[in-house]
């Protein structure tokens, strides 16, 4: 039978296969890549190749014990190409270096103090100049930025209106790609968290998770088949306004009842300060009066100092949580679910009742639940991890 | 570079894009298939000759008006190979043969009474030996049964235990493919009507969609990228047991609230007799009394005549569905909700409700709710049609 004149398309997908290989084993040797690829010998020799002659990966001599010949097996490429990845926070900007293989070469953060949309810019601006700097020149070959809130579709648009005010976000990347010439990207944090935990953090072995974020607000990543699914118009996942409870509170969105009503941290906060000012929690009134600043913290603080009734709003928020996650493992029977977020920290206070009530809400009786391992950068380098099979294909092109 | 060896892989999806090119498209020539698949002219017409050598595809001369070579199209054969699909009902067995273009070409039915495991097997035999002979011999090249209920990863075994009593349903499947020498395969009937609404329904059009239930239980069958999404232990989808209020009656999974308890057919005509036998439901009351049935039927009559208790139930039912329905969008963010089950032909007392609280509860606004198509023989043709490309590829190895 003839030959399809799809043979580029062969030919890429192939060569992704080896580099994809080599990413997730590194070092290997050429046998092995043979070995886990199936594919010919000519043809992994080959791609190799190329591969070392674009500086995509690089050798390395194996230390072995074994007389004979010293196999030469090969790495991605520590040096170039690099990728940027940015992460906003409410108060705080990270940005990170990675190889594409997502190793981390250089970090560095700042506190956002004033949130004026244009300082936020240049603060982002700033950073990316000062990361720029301490690479060589034109390795780094694309930004990738990691924003809170809903994405758009194109991903070159976000809606962070809420934490930083009116900005028109769909001019962000273009104002980044006009500036440093390289591919630019913006997506939602819950999904870059996700993939950081899958390719470096705690999520590495499952292909099908649930990553919810318990956090300021309440989302969720959903990985299938180790790919992000993000929906029709990329709004998957809104798992902090699934109504849990119809007689709930009335929630930002204008419904009743949504899960970030009882679990969000601002949600928990508020509740916290009701109960201090009702005269129901005297340690966490005394916190207040001595000058303490009413966060998650104080609020725990109490919790564990025996003020029963903010005990009782973080038992409810974890209880709430647990369903929202046990109707959502219902609906997708996933091999895993990894909790993030600061709410995912508090072990005591929290996560033991949300995993008892997720373990007794869930129809097939069993589920894995993990704790995000990845800390402060692993939005960014999750947003940088995105660009590495772009940039691949741009390269091998 | 040199040919990768995965040669035969490439072959056999090329084979699958002209395969389905022509069942989407037929009738289509050659031409036609050419420019869909962009796969060579040599390819296209080797591959189109072999298909037709083995009968899977046949000719047809396209009424022309133009002058000149009448072209030859082609379409898939009618005559072989076919696929026989069962559906188990609670009260009734549907068999049909397909080709393998989900055309129906035979369909038969008969009641199930006697509710005894083996004589649910035997009259599934019986209907499948009937099929049988009115097809040519060695034509029947698979048998698919859809069933109620869970379906394990294997797909060879069925938790229908609640509705036919205890039965090995490991084995029914072994049991066929001895009987009848071809390949068998058993799956979820939620998953066998959303795949027919797909590919003969009303949703041809859309790839990513979730096909809900409303029954004498609810489930969801999730479509994505065209494929059925299932999940780790085959148990995706499980809306039925979605906690909708934390207040909620006690479900027969042991949890309080699941959506079931609200608004599948049997709560419904169970809160409904309630109504009746505590008085607040006269006309309904009078119904039972004058020897009418209690059916979702009678219920739904009671409250279009003046019921203002059963009009609740409905209602409620209504707003439960639609909210659960609006938490799963959420979390999917599909392109279309397609309602199937008795209820969703109930538009005035259950769908109008339904679909409002659906739409106001929905994250991005809007939603494209749909109601399903086809009628009883929906689950037999989406089970047959899972055997399509199985059956397709097993020809041609």
């Amino acid at each position: 039978m003839n030959q399809s004149i799809s043979h580029d398309e062969v030919r890429s997908a192939n060569l992704l296969r080896i580099f994809n290989c080599i990413r997730k084993n590194e070092p290997i040797t050429k046998k092995q890549i043979q070995n886990a690829t199936a594919l010919s010998w000519g043809y992994v020799s080959t791609a190799c190749t190329d591969l070392l002659q674009q500086k995509i990966i690089c050798e390395e001599k194996l230390q072995t014990a074994q007389s004979g010949r010293t196999p030469l097996s090969l790495k991605i490429n520590p040096q170039e190409p690099l990728i940027i990845g940015l992460d906003i926070e409410f108060e705080r900007l990270t940005g990170v270096v990675i190889d594409l293989s997502s190793n981390i070469y250089i970090e560095e953060s700042c506190e956002i103090i004033d949130k004026n949309p244009n300082n936020v810019i240049y603060q982002m601006m700033t950073i990316t100049r000062a990361l720029f700097e301490k690479t060589q020149p034109n390795c780094v070959k694309g930004i990738a930025i990691s924003s809170p809130g809903y994405v758009e579709v194109s991903g070159k648009g976000s809606v962070w209106n809420h934490l930083f005010g009116d900005i028109d976000t769909k001019k962000l990347c273009q104002i980044f790609e006009t500036r440093f010439g390289v591919t630019v990207l913006m997506e939602r944090d819950s999904d870059c968290r996700a993939l950081a935990e899958h390719l470096i953090g705690c999520a590495k072995d499952v292909d099908d998770f649930l990553f919810v974020r318990l956090s300021l607000g309440i989302d969720m990543a959903i990985m299938i088949d180790e790919q992000l699914y993000q929906g029709k118009n990329h709004a998957a996942g809104e798992l902090g306004h699934m109504k849990v409870n119809p007689r709930g509170e009335r929630c930002h969105c204008g419904n009743y009842g949504c899960l970030e009503t009882f679990s969000s941290v601002e949600s928990i906060v508020r509740r916290c300060t009701e109960a201090a000012y009702a005269g129901k929690a005297p340690y966490l009134r005394n916190q207040l009066s001595i000058g303490r600043q009413l966060t998650l913290e104080t609020a725990a603080a109490a919790a564990r100092n025996g003020d029963t009734a903010v005990k009782k709003v973080f038992m409810k928020a974890a209880h709430y949580a647990g369903i929202a996650i046990a109707n959502a493992v219902n609906l997708f029977d996933p091999q895993a679910v990894v909790l993030g977020g600061e709410l995912a920290e508090y072990h005591d206070i929290f996560v033991a009742r949300l995993q008892n009530t997720v373990k007794s809400h869930v129809w097939t009786g069993n589920i894995d639940l993990r704790t995000a391992q990845l800390e402060e950068e692993a939005a960014a380098v999750g947003a940088a991890s995105l660009l590495i099979v772009p940039i691949f294909n741009q390269l091998t092109k």
